[in-house]
């Protein structure tokens, strides 16, 4: 007997204990995920592990707007097409897609990976604020759009950077109010985010 | 640009779509257990995949209970100080755990990995009801305790494997409805799974 009576066999308490640290996964979640797999044809179950590697093996982030992308520069960065004096600051990178989706939105993007939130212990110094300031010290930035969550964090981090950014001559605006607040971005429908995008308001 | 505009990059998109194959996980969830992994440092990612691997990889089923095992036959089934003349027959290797730490019973265990399910389509020639018969044939085994959750399907699947086996002349009982109906078998306390095991009841 190579395991204590009672105990799963370690591969299985092992990918219990990983599921378990996943967001929102409690450890009845991470048991029956683990015994799904356990279930399902061995492809069906290393497909998952293979995208999870694949993930982290295959991506960067954007050294110019920290999004999520196979090449760096990602597509958008290097798409001339696009206004290069506009740069949309959002949480996400999913969020992106929410602006893309919209077809109202021409010029940059810059993704903060988060958001300023003293309950949490998350500062400035962990959000991509640093990245941000160093891309409008060009002078070729005429406006920034901010896009973060209609939320009290949301909010908090749309001043913080308004206050660093308008002493530099740039302006400040954010999406508006057109979104309910305590909602979630990417959530929003293409609508409300279209008339969001117009009707921006000065910070 | 090797990506549409307004979607993710291939590899965060396969991996969203693998998350939501899992049972439980909606699209929205697997977005975000998906830009999870991509935040935090690549080697606690790849641990998940790692394990995920090693789960399909590392385990079988004992080809004399069923349950999940790194060694063929398990543990269970290999030691010899345990009474094989009395079964316990359960859903999920996950009630073998439970089982096992109320400390009250001694004989050996079959997995049926399921319960007969109609409105599901699972039937007995899903379940392990065959290999379970075959175990019984040798007219070693006294007592089948039919550990099946307390609900319908449970009881449905008790039901129909006790018809099977009494003609065999094999005592079929089944743990005693101290466990309230509805509930999962891997949630019971120790004190009322010991309880159900000594007041087990002729099927």
């Amino acid at each position: 007997m190579n395991q204590p009576l009672g105990a799963a066999p370690p591969p299985v308490s092992r990918l219990i204990e990983e599921f378990h640290k996943l967001p929102g996964i409690g450890p009845k979640s991470a048991q029956r995920l683990t015994y799904h797999l356990l279930r399902i044809p061995p492809e069906d179950a290393l497909a998952l592990a293979q995208a999870i590697t694949e993930l982290k093996e295959k991506t960067v982030l954007c050294s110019v707007c920290q999004n999520v992308t196979e090449t760096d520069p990602c597509g958008i960065c290097r798409d001339e097409g696009r206004d290069r004096t506009l740069i949309c600051v959002v949480e996400e990178p999913l969020d992106i897609l929410a602006v893309e989706r919209t077809r109202g939105f021409h010029g940059l993007y810059h993704v903060l990976h988060g958001v300023i939130s003293p309950m949490d212990g998350v500062g400035p110094d962990d959000l991509k604020v640093k990245e941000l300031l160093e891309r409008t010290r060009g002078g070729a930035v005429r406006e920034i759009i901010m896009a973060t969550n209609p939320n009290l964090e949301g909010e908090a981090t749309s001043m913080y950077i308004s206050r660093l950014l308008t002493p530099m001559g740039i302006r400040v605006t954010r999406l508006a109010r057109g979104l309910p607040m305590g909602s979630d971005l990417e959530y929003a429908d293409d609508v409300t985010l279209s008339r969001a995008l117009e009707n921006r308001q000065d910070v």
